[in-house]
């Protein structure tokens, strides 16, 4: 993503990156896009009438992306696509997710490509060249699918990660590692009490610190995701991670509240991404009657304003 | 994959399934399938002519994976595509896994794909309908990989995996938690004190055990990733999860020997499954000059014969 011929490669540019991204954009939010082929907008049905159910699927999935993207996408800094929803639809959900992942760039978004990989360490430079780079073949090099941050679990340590890490640092990209999630099992083994009495996610968030390297913006690469719905643990997170960008699922559908966030945005306003994606998708659903692009337009902006006043 | 016409369903039918499989075929191998196109057999290299990088990656990929699946999985009870390898090639990768499977399944193979998920409740529901079930959607059923089994991740709790295990229930499907992996990083988390003086792995092994439902058998439906390279944490890890199939990675190329895995077949011969990857499709490579495929069918071979007499 980023090149820079003729001087030595600056290691540490996502921060950079996402910093300037959030002041250009005056946007921290993130939109999710977690497509449910049995919840997709009307809009985005009609014309899928050749083909298998998954291709007449993943065509449906990918006409929503589209709208999703146009309606709610000028409210946002970046998108995350959850990579289970195009999984799901086989092959054809795999071009579907090719294919939002173009029409995010070419709307100005930053990409997140959000599958929570962890795995030893071949198989995670394996990720890393589907996510984030590319697969050298006798062929010719098969490009991945280029995204500029993904989603990692740190459950097998270090090794597990720092091929993502590696992988993104050499684009310019960033890592958000799993540190304390937003569902209600999170407390079944992050909240766990380790023999020096912090909870297991206060040691992950160690790991964070220790593998991110800082950019001018004070911002690091690798970055952590701490969901919304705990922000007791903000604070404390802060403290340990005082230079790692905070990746926020939770809001809105999940009971998360904008107003909590704040220490999140201490190190600035690119310090915290508020990510949402049933609130906004489903937003012209639980209005009842509003045509959704509306209501998903409606609710990324109520956002947008909540977090960047927040942060002001 | 089981259907119980007129009669109750059979919610654990996984550890029937292969205990029975692992009896007929005398055999406790699983075949890893991690395709690396740089280090493709010879055999799968001519005819890949049209397309891009990927496509003919892919083609050629899903030649090797047939190979392997000829010259090796007569010696072995099923095999375990690693998802990252297919996923790099994007969506011909897709296809090539899918092919493979199929081509597992016609050799008498079980599969089990490793991806090693774990997300919150409605995206795990999303990997289990890609791996495991199907996709309801307006244009019909997207069904699935359909496999036997899967990998899973623990850290983000119970409520991560319920959705996986409920719908390899539903199927007579196996997943398999990862407790204690492989890799050296595994001692950074896993390896962790808990304020009750034990290693994390095992609050994870009790986990395991409480999600797990036995068959006529005595096998569970979860199972867990217990890596061989740590062979003195087998005979405590039994002790735990009694029931539990253990699945063994890291024999071979990651240093572990099957002679050091007796714990792991206490609840009979299927209780334990060595799997080898690398060791079994480079081990022609190693010998410099046999050819491929026979050079996989001897190491399996004696991989199985291994394993079997221990376990007599």
């Amino acid at each position: 993503m980023h090149s820079d011929p003729g001087g030595a490669p600056d290691r540490s540019r996502f921060g950079d990156l996402l910093a300037a991204r959030v002041a250009e954009r005056r946007s921290q939010v993130v939109l999710g896009i977690d497509p449910d082929p049995s919840l997709l907008w009307p809009e985005a049905l009609a014309g899928s009438t050749e083909g298998s159910a998954g291709e007449r699927a993943a065509a449906a999935v990918e006409r929503h992306c589209a709208l999703l993207i146009e309606a709610a996408g000028p409210a946002c800094v970046a998108c995350k696509p959850q990579l289970a929803c195009f999984e799901r639809l086989g092959e054809p959900g795999w071009r579907a997710l090719a294919a939002t992942v173009s029409k995010a760039r070419a709307a100005g978004l930053l990409v997140l490509a959000d599958g929570k990989r962890g795995d030893v360490p071949v198989t995670a430079r394996a990720y890393a060249q589907a996510l984030l780079g590319a697969t050298p073949s006798p062929f010719g090099e098969v490009p991945g699918l280029g995204v500029d941050a993904v989603t990692a679990n740190p459950l097998m340590g270090a090794d597990a990660l720092e091929p993502l890490v590696a992988a993104a640092r050499a684009t310019g990209a960033g890592v958000f590692v799993l540190v304390r999630t937003s569902n209600a099992g999170a407390a079944d083994v992050l909240d766990l009490a380790l023999a020096d009495g912090r909870p297991l996610w206060e040691h992950l968030g160690d790991l964070v610190r220790s593998l991110g390297a800082p950019a001018g913006s004070g911002l690091a690469d690798v970055g952590a995701v701490m969901g919304a719905t705990e922000p007791g643990h903000l604070a404390r997170a802060r403290e340990l991670m005082p230079r790692a960008v905070f990746l926020l699922p939770g809001v809105g559908a999940q009971g998360g509240r904008v107003e909590d966030l704040a220490p999140a945005f201490e190190p600035g306003r690119a310090g915290g991404l508020v990510t949402a994606s049933r609130s906004i998708a489903e937003a012209g659903a639980k209005q009842g009657g509003a045509p959704m692009p509306d209501a998903a337009r409606a609710e990324a902006e109520r956002l947008r304003e909540a977090s960047w006043s927040l942060a002001g």
